[in-house]
């Protein structure tokens, strides 16, 4: 097996994909490693709205488009990789997995973000942070949801559709701060409670039930309820922890990119949700990963120009 | 008819069919200002293979179903307006037209760039700047394409697939530009001539027949040659006319913006290929369309608050 690569995107969502096709249209040796399986975040979506072109399409068919679209047009992708160790002093990257060690001259890391954990030490299977992966399970069962950004309330408005027969939904702060749209049609179904200034103080796991104790942080309050499941809402941690010491970060761990795209090493490109911006959405990614494959391509000619002088 | 809107796009290509998706879906009453008809210089793409989640599409598809997609949104779109003046002080802008005036009090400029026209008065209806829109007349006969970057070579190639008999490719430089793969194609193809460091010195005009004197800029020597028509890709320009004095460009006439896309005036913002930048694809104006869109309703949001208080 040749392991030299001329591109090696480390990440396979839409940021990562769409470096991958412009990488391989530009006739680079591409290969992207994906720690899961490709589509990142977007798989998580049950239908979206805002990607031009499409008027209502489901993240997995969406993810799954532009997956083999990159195939076919000569990138390769290798999912279920776990990265042990990265090494990108000189011209000549290294890449340690648990399937071999990869080099190229040029790397972009897309590696996105990831939902934040319950800070909460609990032994269950039942604590969910995806409705659309693991929501079916719960049809004619109580569910709690934990937070009432638009994911937690997108998730929500996706259970009750599911069958889930009641949803207790919980938000630390004073308010929801989902889209009214979402949150009109979330007060208005019956079976929904919605319980602001709200978060959870312990969990119980009794068998396949949860007794969870849920606390008022204005009144101090506890009450306990009954949860078949819960699903968990209350942010996203950018996927830094290999880059940690070697490339830039912001305080809150997502990488900085120049107008480029290139980190503070020189052929070390950043792509997608994982780099330090403001707005975070599937067109944005797609900008981020364009941008990086062409400059990681200029890169890459300009080492060739050098060597031949 | 009212006209008064809270987001007013100018320009319906892929940056502001973009922005309008964005717009529609954050419920601001959304009006796009076209020139021509929706879908900019995407149009003129024969075949795109670079918009993920599309192996193959035309240009033409492609946009007409963002340009739905927009309007299913709720986005209102007008086409074929000519704006004759715009109002950027205060804070509603106001833009006249020969459909009247509109208002609004957050505008995102799109209006992309155009083909540079050649530099000679010549009095021709057989010059032409797209292949995919004016080529399909020209089979059987000998045609002149000036310009060998991607632009030219790549309509050039279309040129002979709709059957045109004779192609004599010109470029001022000492070699072409396009990628590699273009390149080649043409220069295996037994009825193209490719001429570098060569301009044209003059064109006379006799009926539907063109008699162009070619002159090698390296040499001096001048050659004349009949081409039945001509089609130019020397370049694009930037559309910013109107906002000359008004909005902050650089040297080139690309209009500044910041992060969020706002430009040196409070309310607007600009989006997509007429923006200073590096990388300009479909990928790219996207974001832009997105980030501009998102970062108007965080303004008109703004000023609501602040009303408020």
């Amino acid at each position: 097996m040749n392991s030299d690569y001329e591109l090696i995107i480390i990440g396979g969502g839409i940021a990562g994909l769409t470096a991958a096709i412009y990488g391989a249209r530009a006739h680079l040796k591409t290969l992207i490693l994906e720690r899961q399986t490709c589509g990142g975040l977007a798989n998580w979506a049950v239908e979206i709205e805002n990607f031009p072109s499409h008027e209502k399409i489901s993240g997995i068919t969406l993810m799954e488009r532009v997956k083999t679209q990159a195939e076919k047009l000569g990138a390769e992708i290798r999912e279920i990789v776990e990265i042990s160790a990265i090494q990108f002093n000189g011209q000549s990257k290294r890449i340690e997995t648990d399937e071999g060690t990869f080099q190229a001259k040029a790397v972009i890391v897309a590696t996105g973000r990831e939902p934040i954990r319950l800070p909460l030490e609990v032994d269950s299977d039942h604590i969910h942070y995806c409705a659309i992966c693991d929501g079916s399970v719960y049809r004619g069962r109580d569910v709690l949801v934990v937070g009432g950004g638009n994911s937690g309330t997108g998730d929500a408005l996706y259970l009750l559709n599911q069958g889930v027969r009641t949803i207790i939904l919980i938000e630390q702060m004073d308010r929801l701060l989902a889209n009214q749209a979402s949150q009109k049609a979330l007060c208005a179904h019956p079976e929904v409670t919605i319980l602001t200034s709200t978060e959870i103080s312990g969990i119980a796991v009794k068998g396949k039930d949860h007794w969870v104790t849920l606390k008022n942080s204005r009144t101090g309050e506890t009450q306990t309820i009954e949860a078949g499941g819960i699903f968990v809402y209350i942010g996203q941690a950018p996927q830094t922890g290999l880059f940690k010491g070697i490339l830039e970060m912001d305080d809150q761990g997502y990488i900085l990119g120049d107008e480029t795209m290139e980190t503070n090493v020189e052929g070390i490109f950043v792509a997608g949700d994982v780099r330090h911006k403001t707005y975070r959405q599937l067109t944005t990614a797609m900008n981020d990963g364009t941008i990086a494959a062409l400059a990681a391509e200029a890169y890459l000619r300009s080492l060739r120009s050098d060597s031949t002088k």
